[in-house]
């Protein structure tokens, strides 16, 4: 870990050097490297296959683990894609002639070196290389092992596209040892390391939140609910809800959990119920839920706090907005949620006192995405106050710093 | 923890529903009664200060501890000061329509809980809780065993405040349990606080980094570095030397480290000691300023890492520029470094290739600091990449979260 953050470190004084035309050409090799070593990267990831399917891994796994030329195609255009967004470096954020003369600027600089921990989708590999890249940032990448093939071949065709366009390969350095001490290794890497992203699961997220010593950016977990209030349109709120829950049920942008006024639930739920079955919803309710759909499940404690990513959702009749609303600061990810409501005062109330990353008005939480807020690619969404809260494209992979201009001034 | 918690976070949702005015008005009130309080908060001092003598307590560390009338005076002021400032929550920082026809907004938010960790200086209380105040946030402070009670009285009398001011007197709460296992319990409170900031010197910021699992904001360790440049205005060398390494020794804005180049060591090398002479500061220096300066002690490897806090300065002379830049990479805290120069691009190459918080031509280092920056009181000098680098004014104190109004929006 030392070494390779040495060599990181190394690299990325080099790169930040490096002006937007460099770094856009330099993604631009990347690109058609990634297309020209296609098949090698299927081969590897067909040796990662073999093996899941030896172990036994899941449907759903194996799927975030396949790729297919389609997929390659996409991860090429997603590189393509963050060398044509602007550069988020040398921005001038603020600046200000003190009283004495001194000429202060505030500007956008490169975080550093970004440690990347994610599980098995080799794609994020590509993803988050790129948008390190075009922020000035070196990255160290470290995938789960069930990956490594995969990794392995994207990683060697990046560094030797890296070198091709006059950087320093060392700009993006996968870790290869896949055992537990080298991702402690990265999470205490306190120097070396500037910023650590896990992209991933529950799971994942809460070893590094628990166990990290460098500074984190917490990404990921969507336990996100919709309020369906009194007076709400129904055919609205039930458009909305089977759109955030059963558009893509894995994602953490969609809802997990209904909450719905006692005013209108006898005449909202069944419409919601019935369109949700379409998509064969399972859902698990409080007791008044249960005695207005009969299909639903008795919820338990367990399924308030619970991102299913599944096609599951909790449902519970609240008293008014305030119990909504309490309901949700407590159980919440705080990642995003959403109220249908007619009423002025109340969609205001919620937006003013929920206090997620992001909070909708008659809209559905899956627009929360860095492509949807017109922001390009993210590397994840945040759902932590610090540094930046929601979705993390290139402007948030950056750090800033003061540049003072003087002609002698000493404090007095 | 847990219940302080749960008290600090019900006392905030009330907190951020305050207005401007009622905040403004609360910290009032609060100064009013510090000021009230006056004699209570020095004979709590008192105690504090019998009992760091019979430890021992060295005379630096009593001063710090020492409360006397224009102290509080400081204090009271300090809060006021606070209560002037601008609001930093509710501006809208980004905003667009996006062509689906969603409104969204970019606006400011409290952090929510901010947990404060301290050493033995009782003012840190209502510097530190005036400006979580004025930011929406509620605040758990944690002060050295050595200041307990002034600490208590100080806490207690702005509780009292803030219920006489209609806010909730959580929103200000000191754990008084001094036991090391409280301030761990501080950092594992994953959920309970959002930022934890740890105002005091590199021991305590490296156990808080090593130890902690909620978000951290490492504030204060300065090993600032000053590079005297060939060619360099020698009288404006030995001003900024002075200022900055004697001006202050204690604060973290404080120079530490003399860079000189080879070409310029054998003139400015005397001017410059012999300046700093008038503070009988002690040099430490490599072999060649031994040579030059014979008043110089050897100094050791350790010597150039090192944050005295003190009237001795390490002295270094290099090749060049770059080598002064490399070595300020090794062994700064990237918190402050200043070039001293007369040449255009190696001013620029300075401000570009060296990356910490702040950095200067031709000034002190002593500058990094709210108040001379012009963005008032701060919480201490962020030296870490990520949420804010540099001054931590009430505009650092503030999260932010996604608005979003829509129209019955699904996505597709």
């Amino acid at each position: 870990m030392q070494e390779l953050g040495t060599r990181a470190r190394a690299a990325q004084r080099l790169l930040a050097k490096a002006d937007s035309g460099t770094k856009r050409a330099a993604l631009g090799t990347i690109a058609d490297a990634l297309l020209a070593a296609q098949d090698g990267i299927l081969a590897a990831n067909a040796l990662d296959l073999d093996a899941a399917r030896t172990n036994g891994m899941t449907d759903s796994l194996l799927d975030r683990l396949t790729l297919t030329p389609e997929r390659i195609a996409g991860m090429v255009q997603g590189v393509r894609d963050v060398a044509s967004e602007d550069d988020p470096v040398g921005h001038v954020r603020w600046g200000a002639v003190r009283p004495n003369g001194l000429r202060i600027e505030k500007i956008t600089v490169p975080l550093g070196v970004v440690g990347v921990i994610f599980e098995a989708r080799p794609n994020v590999c590509s993803d988050a290389a790129a948008l390190c890249l075009m922020a000035g940032n070196a990255c160290i990448l470290r995938g789960g092992k069930e990956a490594i093939h995969a990794n392995t071949a994207i990683a060697d065709t990046m560094r030797a596209a890296l070198t091709a366009s006059g950087l320093p390969a060392d700009c993006v350095q996968l870790i290869t040892d896949t055992s537990r001490q080298s991702a402690t290794d990265l999470m205490h890497a306190v120097g070396l390391i500037d910023v650590l992203i896990p992209r991933g699961g529950a799971g994942l997220i809460r070893a590094v939140v628990e166990n990290a010593r460098v500074p984190v950016i917490e990404t990921g977990a969507g336990n996100c609910h919709i309020y369906v209030d009194a007076g709400a349109d129904i055919d609205m709120a039930a458009n909305i809800v089977y759109n955030a829950k059963t558009s893509r049920p894995s994602v953490c942008n969609a809802a997990e959990s209904l909450l719905v006024h006692k005013e209108i639930a006898a005449t909202a739920l069944p419409v919601i119920a019935a369109k949700l079955a379409q998509k064969n919803v399972e859902l698990r309710g409080d007791a008044a839920t249960c005695a207005l759909l009969p299909a639903a499940k008795p919820a338990t404690e367990d399924d308030w706090g619970t991102e299913y990513g599944d096609y599951i959702m909790s449902v519970k009749i609240v008293d008014n907005i305030d119990e909504a609303i309490a309901h949700i600061a407590h159980y919440s990810t705080h990642h995003s949620e959403a109220i249908v409501t007619q009423d002025y005062a109340r969609a205001e109330q919620f937006l003013a006192e929920v206090d997620s990353a992001a909070v909708y008005v008659n809209a559905s939480t899956r627009f929360t995405d860095g492509g949807e807020f017109g922001f390009g690619a993210e590397i994840g969404i945040s759902t932590q106050k610090l540094h930046a809260r929601g979705p993390l494209g290139l402007g948030n992979l950056v750090s800033e710093k003061y540049v003072i201009r003087g002609s002698g001034q000493v404090r007095c």
